[in-house]
C-alpha cells in the first residue's frame, strides 16, 4: 500500500469512537481560538477586499463569513474564514513544524458542516483526523520544505483542508486518495511574501482549494493516487529531503493535535517566555514603569535574531518588537492585539521602558525558557524565571485562559452577553446536534 | 530595478502601437485556436463536474463558458475554459520551455474583456505582451523546473495569466508587481498528476488564479514586490538553478510568440513529423492499407521513449501510440479528436496496419524530422522525409489549416454556417470594437 493510500485509509476508516477524548476536548479548544482570532480580524481593511470580489462573484448565500454577519458561496466563505484565522498571526501552531493548522482547516471544514447541517461530534472528530493528515504531511519534510522556502500553512494545509472536508463528505479511500491528489497538485504559499497579506492569504486559498478538492473527487473528478509518494510527487518536487517513515509511524497511536499550541500573546511566538515573566512579575511584585531602572533578561539566542528591535515604528512592527511586547507585558499585564496598536507603540513612557531592556542570548536556554531580573531605583532585584512559556505544548493555555482570550477578541464585534451566549454553546460542541446553530449564535447582533 | 520591477514595467509600458503586426496576427491565431480546442472539449463529460460546482457555487451570468451557452461568475468562467482549452491536449506549445501558454491567458482574459467590452485590439495586444511574460518566465528556469517535476502550464501559466489580465484592467508597475506576487505565490501543479483530469485543471487553477490576483491587486491587496528573484522566491524555491538574463534580454525586441507552434494533430507532439510524412504519402501516391507490406521509419529516439505503443486499448492510448498516429493518418489523412476515438482504436485493420510498422531510432534526426520508406506488396517502394514537422514554429500551420482544424472542432458543437460566421469575425477581431459582440456569436444556437 502507498504513502497517499496509508494515510487515506487512516483518514476514512477511523471511527469516531476510537478518538481519546482530549483529542475532542483540544479541537473544541482549537474551533473556540480559530473563531475568536478570526471575529477580531472581520474588521481589518483588508477583509474589505476579498468581500467585494465575494459580492462581485455573485455566489448564493450558502455559509456564513465570521463576524460580517454575510453569507456566501462555500468556496468564498472557506477563503475569507481562512484568511481571517490567520491575518493576526495570532493562530494556532503545531510546535514540530510551525504549521497553523486550524485556519485552512476550520475554514474549509466550517461552511460545508453549516450548509450540511452536520452535529458537532463529526465536525470535531472530522477536525482531529484531518489536522493528522496536514501535521503528518509537514512532519515528513520538516525542517527541509521550509527552509527552502515554503509556508507549510499553505503547502500542507491544502492537504489538511481537503482531509477534513473529505471526511465530512464521507469520500472512500479512493476518492480520498482522489481528493489529496487535486489538493497536492495545488499545494502552494512562498515565504517570500511573509510580511504582506498574502501570508494569510495562503490559509485562505488552501482552505478554498482543500474545499473545492474534496467536493471535486466527492463528484468523481481524479487525479493521481501517488500525490505524495510518486516520482513527479509532493515530496519529490517540494522539498530537498523528506522522511516517508514520519508520515504514518503510530498513525492512530500517536496524536499530532498534542503538539498544537494555542498562542496567548499577539505577537512573535519567540518573545512569549519574557512575556510570561514580565506577566509574572507584574502579578506578585507590581514595580511601576517608574521604578525601574534596568531589565536584564536571558533570552534563547534566536529571540535576538528575530525580534531585536527597540524603537518600532508602528503596531506591526511592534509585534516583532521583544522590547515592546515585554515592555507592554509589564505595564498592561497582557498582550493582546489592543497592546500593539500603533498608538502603544509611539507611547513615551513604553518608549521609555523599552530601551531600559538588556538583552543576553543563552544558548544554554530553549526558546520556551527565559530568565529576567529587574532592578528597581530603590536597590532592590525582581527575579523570575519562565521554564516553559505559556501557550507551548508543555504548558497549554488553560480552559480560562482561552475564554479570557476569545471574550477579548470578540467584544470588538459582539455584545458581552452574546459572548457568553456563544461560549457556552462552544463548550457543548460535541453535544450539539448541527453546527449551524452554533454559526447563527455567531453573527453580529444575533 | 528588480527582475520583477523590470518584467512589470515592459508589460506596463509597451505601447500596442509598438507591437509588430506579426504578433498580433499570432495572437488572433492562437485565439482561434484556444476557442477551436475548448469547443470541441466542452463536450467531454469530466465537464459536467465543473458546470455543477459553478451552479452549486451560484455566480452572477457574466462570462461566457465556451460551447455551454451559458455564463458565470468571472472567476468561474475563466475556471471552466482554461480547463476546456487544455483538456485535449490539442492548444499550444511554446516549443523551447513546453508552456501551454493560451489556456491559462486567454481564458483569465476572456471573462474580464467579455464583461468590460474590450476592444479586439486591446485583447490581442494585452495576449501578446502577457505571453511574453509567462513564456520569459518559463524560459528563465528550463530545464531545470520543468525536470524538478513542475508542469510549467501551470506553474508560469499562473503569472501569463496574470499579466494578460493586468494589463486589461491597466494595472499600474506597482500594482502589477503586487499581482505577479499574489499570482505567484500560488505557482502550482505536479507532474504527477499528468495523465489525468488534473492535468488541464493546471491551465484552470492558473486562468482563476491569475485574474483573481491581478483583480485583488487593483483592489489594493498586496503581496512582495520581489516575487522572482527574491530570497524564496519563485527562482530559488521552485527551480534547482535559473538564468535571470533570459528573463529580460531582448524585452521587446525579440518575442517568444514566435516560437510557439499550433498542433495539428491531436496527440502527442513527438509524433508529429511521421504523421506528416503518412499523410504526404497519402496525397501523392494514396496507397492502400492492404497494399502495404511494411512501414520503415526512422524518428528521433525520443518517440520510441515516450510512444512506442503498437496495441493501444483505448483513444487515450491511441493518442499516445505512433503507430496508431501514423496508421491512421495513412488511412484518412488527418488526426484530428475523432481519429483517437476507441472505436478507431479498435479497428481490425487500423489494428492491422499498426503492426506493419518498424521504427529506427535515429540520433541524427531532430526532433521535427522523420523519413519513412513503405514497402509495397507488389514490391514498389515509397519514401518520404520531413524536415520540419507541421506545427513546429519553423513550419507554422498555415491559417488555411487552422482554419480546417477550427471548423473540424467546432462543427461538433456549432452548425456548419454559424461555424463560418465565426471565423469571419475571429479574422476580423483586431478590428472588433467590443470583444463581447464576437463570443456572443459562439454560444450553441446563436
Amino acid at each position: 500500500m502507498g504513502a497517499t493510500q496509508e494515510l487515506a485509509r487512516f483518514l476514512v476508516e477511523t471511527e469516531v469512537a476510537s478518538l481519546p477524548d482530549w483529542t475532542i476536548h483540544q479541537a473544541k479548544r482549537c474551533f473556540i481560538n480559530f473563531l475568536g482570532v478570526a471575529l477580531y480580524a472581520s474588521r481589518h481593511p483588508s477583509v474589505d477586499i476579498l468581500m467585494e470580489m465575494a459580492r462581485e462573484e455573485g455566489g448564493s448565500a450558502r455559509a456564513s463569513v465570521i463576524g460580517r454577519g454575510v453569507k456566501t458561496s462555500l468556496l468564498d466563505s472557506a477563503l475569507i474564514n481562512g484568511y481571517l484565522a490567520h491575518l493576526e498571526d495570532y493562530d494556532d501552531t503545531h510546535f514540530p513544524t510551525v504549521l497553523h493548522g486550524s485556519a485552512p482547516l476550520y475554514a474549509a471544514m466550517g461552511p460545508l458542516a453549516e450548509d450540511g447541517h452536520t452535529s458537532g461530534r463529526d465536525f470535531l472528530a472530522s477536525f482531529v483526523l484531518g489536522f493528522e493528515v496536514a501535521a503528518r504531511i509537514a512532519l515528513s519534510v520538516h525542517p527541509w520544505h521550509y527552509a527552502q522556502g515554503w509556508h507549510v500553512t499553505g503547502t500542507a494545509g491544502v492537504f489538511g483542508a481537503t482531509a477534513g472536508a473529505g471526511r465530512l463528505l464521507r469520500l472512500d479511500v479512493r476518492q480520498t486518495c482522489h481528493a489529496l491528489g487535486i489538493a497536492g497538485t495545488q499545494s502552494a504559499g512562498l515565504r517570500e511574501v511573509m510580511g504582506s497579506t498574502c501570508k494569510p492569504l495562503h490559509a485562505a486559498k488552501a482552505a478554498a482549494n482543500g474545499l473545492q478538492a474534496a467536493l471535486l473527487a466527492k463528484r468523481g473528478f481524479t487525479s493521481a493516487e501517488t500525490i505524495l509518494e510518486g516520482r513527479r510527487g509532493f515530496w519529490h518536487v517540494l522539498s530537498p529531503k523528506h522522511d516517508a517513515a514520519r508520515l504514518t509511524d503510530g498513525l492512530g497511536q500517536r496524536w499530532e493535535l498534542a503538539h498544537n499550541g494555542l498562542k496567548p500573546y499577539a505577537c512573535g511566538v519567540v518573545a512569549h517566555p519574557l512575556i510570561d515573566a514580565m506577566i509574572a512579575l507584574r502579578r506578585t511584585q507590581r514595580p511601576t514603569p517608574a521604578e525601574v531602572e534596568t531589565i536584564e533578561a536571558r533570552v534563547h539566542p534566536l529571540v535576538l535574531e528575530l525580534m531585536d528591535r527597540p524603537d518600532p515604528r508602528h503596531g506591526l512592527e511592534g509585534k516583532f518588537s521583544v522590547q515592546h511586547a515585554a515592555a507592554v507585558a509589564l505595564v498592561h499585564g497582557a498582550c493582546y492585539p489592543a497592546q500593539f496598536s500603533d498608538a502603544l507603540v509611539s507611547d513615551p513612557d513604553l518608549s521609555e521602558l523599552r530601551r531600559r531592556f538588556r538583552l543576553i542570548p543563552d544558548g544554554s536556554l530553549g526558546e520556551n525558557q527565559a530568565t529576567v531580573k529587574v532592578l528597581l531605583r530603590d536597590g532592590r532585584t525582581l527575579n523570575h524565571r519562565i521554564e516553559h512559556a505559556t501557550g507551548s505544548p508543555q504548558n497549554p493555555m488553560t480552559d480560562a485562559q482561552l475564554e479570557e482570550k476569545f471574550r477579548t477578541l470578540a467584544d470588538h464585534v459582539l455584545a458581552p452577553a452574546q459572548v457568553q451566549r456563544v461560549l457556552a454553546a462552544l463548550w457543548q460542541l460535541d453535544r450539539a446536534s448541527d453546527l449551524a446553530d452554533v454559526i447563527s449564535l455567531l453573527a453580529p447582533g444575533a
